[in-house]
């Protein structure tokens, strides 16, 4: 596993970079707005979906070169994501990652417009991006744009606001996750795929039903962590889905059923790519690390 | 100019239809989600960008039918933009074309989620148009990115937020306008123009010196009325823009001063099109009638 700790480690500072020497401005007045983006961005985080990125374009025989592009492309829907759910109006964070979150940091309106700068600034770079071939780079917006939409993400984010104070059964709380974050992290192992130019649709089909495990297992750790970590490990208040009466999965199934859940999921992910050659080890490792992970 | 209103309205009642119908949805979880979109996309207003982009495209040889993605992907941002603008943390508006605007309709966080999900449509829409060429549909997304993002509408946004309370000169007037309305009407004419297939260069680079010409005229406009008219016709608070102490073209300039402005520019984009010939009467048109206007 200490091989892929480097890995982690090189692929973090891989889109770190990219996302800073992309996010650049020239604009006097518009200092603030890209302050804002840059911040929100780069206050670090796991980067779990440009590693996925990275992995898959991997597996796939692609470069990391190949992937920055698309992974990058993914991190600010995601980050973008992040702000506008932190918002007042929202979950009403104040702390992400242990730092203040970018209305906190900022204020309320140029946290909602850096969300939406980023947004707008994802399928910028994809459309722009030559190393692709324009099919390809038309799947890519397709597919991000479908996984950040109504019908995915932001989707997602309704059915969770709604829920709050209610008891969801199982089927509905795997419905608002699959939205989520599921659709999110499914889009970022297609588009490093795509990024390949090598990904035929057996393959990307592959893919989706290792995403959507891998997916699932990442939110229902998620909610693990909720329960069991200290607010300092994670960066934002310990027991805060709880305290919002938030579903999770630990409150509707107990902990040790969650856990067994988690390890199930990481294993349907593995069994899905079981056909992919010695190339899919990262995408492997990440199963294993997304069931792992303490934060 | 009575065949300029019929216009007007086939075009209007053309955007409505093609945006209602593809604002569909059948998760029973996301009605909610789906019925603040429509009631944004759907509560109104001129359609200035969508009237643009079939006038742009016909100036060029193409159908409306060529243009309806590209006038409703357009739509969705500027519907997206109002939304966010009218938010408590931004410009704090109760009306909107004299109805309650979307996070009085629905709540805050529907109203975030509304604008985010139609901005991921638009690009979504514009990516699985078909009838266009693939390259054809990256330039589009590429200048619809460009003028939403924070070199663009957003941006404008943000230099609007930081102008409130300042005295601003003629200068930094213009170039707030230009990002906050000036881009995305720039980006109207130019899909408009792209949808046709058949646009040089050339040709877009005439049309973007008319939009940005029009462009600032509709703003002059836009700032006389909110001096003149009632809030009746106005459909939104009269003077608000006073009230709040933006700065505007008739308090920078005078209300004469403002009023030969608008003219001036509208002039300049008539002048910009003189070499096209009797297909851009549709465009002509729009120039007068955009300084002609009474709300």
């Amino acid at each position: 596993m200490s091989g892929f700790v480097g890995y982690l480690q090189q692929c973090q500072q891989r889109i770190n970079l990219e996302l800073t020497q992309r996010l650049h401005n020239q604009h006097p007045r518009l200092e603030r707005l890209y302050d804002a983006m840059r911040y929100s961005v780069t206050m670090g985080g796991k980067r779990v979906r440009p590693l996925l990125a990275y992995a898959s374009c991997e597996a796939l025989g692609g470069s990391a070169e190949q992937a920055d592009t698309a992974a990058a492309a993914v991190e600010l829907i995601h980050a973008y994501s992040l702000i506008h759910d932190d918002l007042p109006a929202m979950d009403d964070d104040d702390l992400r990652r242990g730092q203040p979150t970018c209305h906190r940091a900022y204020d309320e309106a140029t946290a909602i417009l850096a969300g939406d700068g980023l947004q707008a600034l994802a399928f910028d770079w994809l459309a722009q991006e030559s190393r692709y071939a324009a099919e390809t780079r038309l799947e890519m917006i397709r597919t991000l744009a479908g996984a950040a939409g109504p019908q995915g993400m932001v989707g997602g984010q309704a059915i969770d606001l709604a829920a709050v104070g209610h008891k969801l059964d199982l089927a509905t709380l795997e419905d608002m996750h699959l939205h989520k974050t599921g659709a999110l992290i499914s889009a970022a192992v297609q588009l490093g795929a795509l990024a390949s130019q090598y990904a035929t649709d057996d393959q990307l089909q592959t893919l989706r039903r290792y995403a959507r495990a891998i997916g699932l297992a990442f939110q229902v750790q998620d909610d693990i962590l909720d329960v069991q970590s200290d607010t300092a490990t994670l960066g934002k208040q310990q027991g805060a889905d709880i305290a919002r009466d938030k579903p999770t999965y630990p409150a509707l199934l107990g902990l040790e059923q969650a856990q067994s859940l988690a390890l199930h999921l990481r294993d349907e992910a593995l069994a899905a790519i079981e056909c992919f050659g010695p190339d899919a080890a990262r995408l492997r490792e990440l199963a294993d690390y997304i069931v792992q992970r303490r934060f």
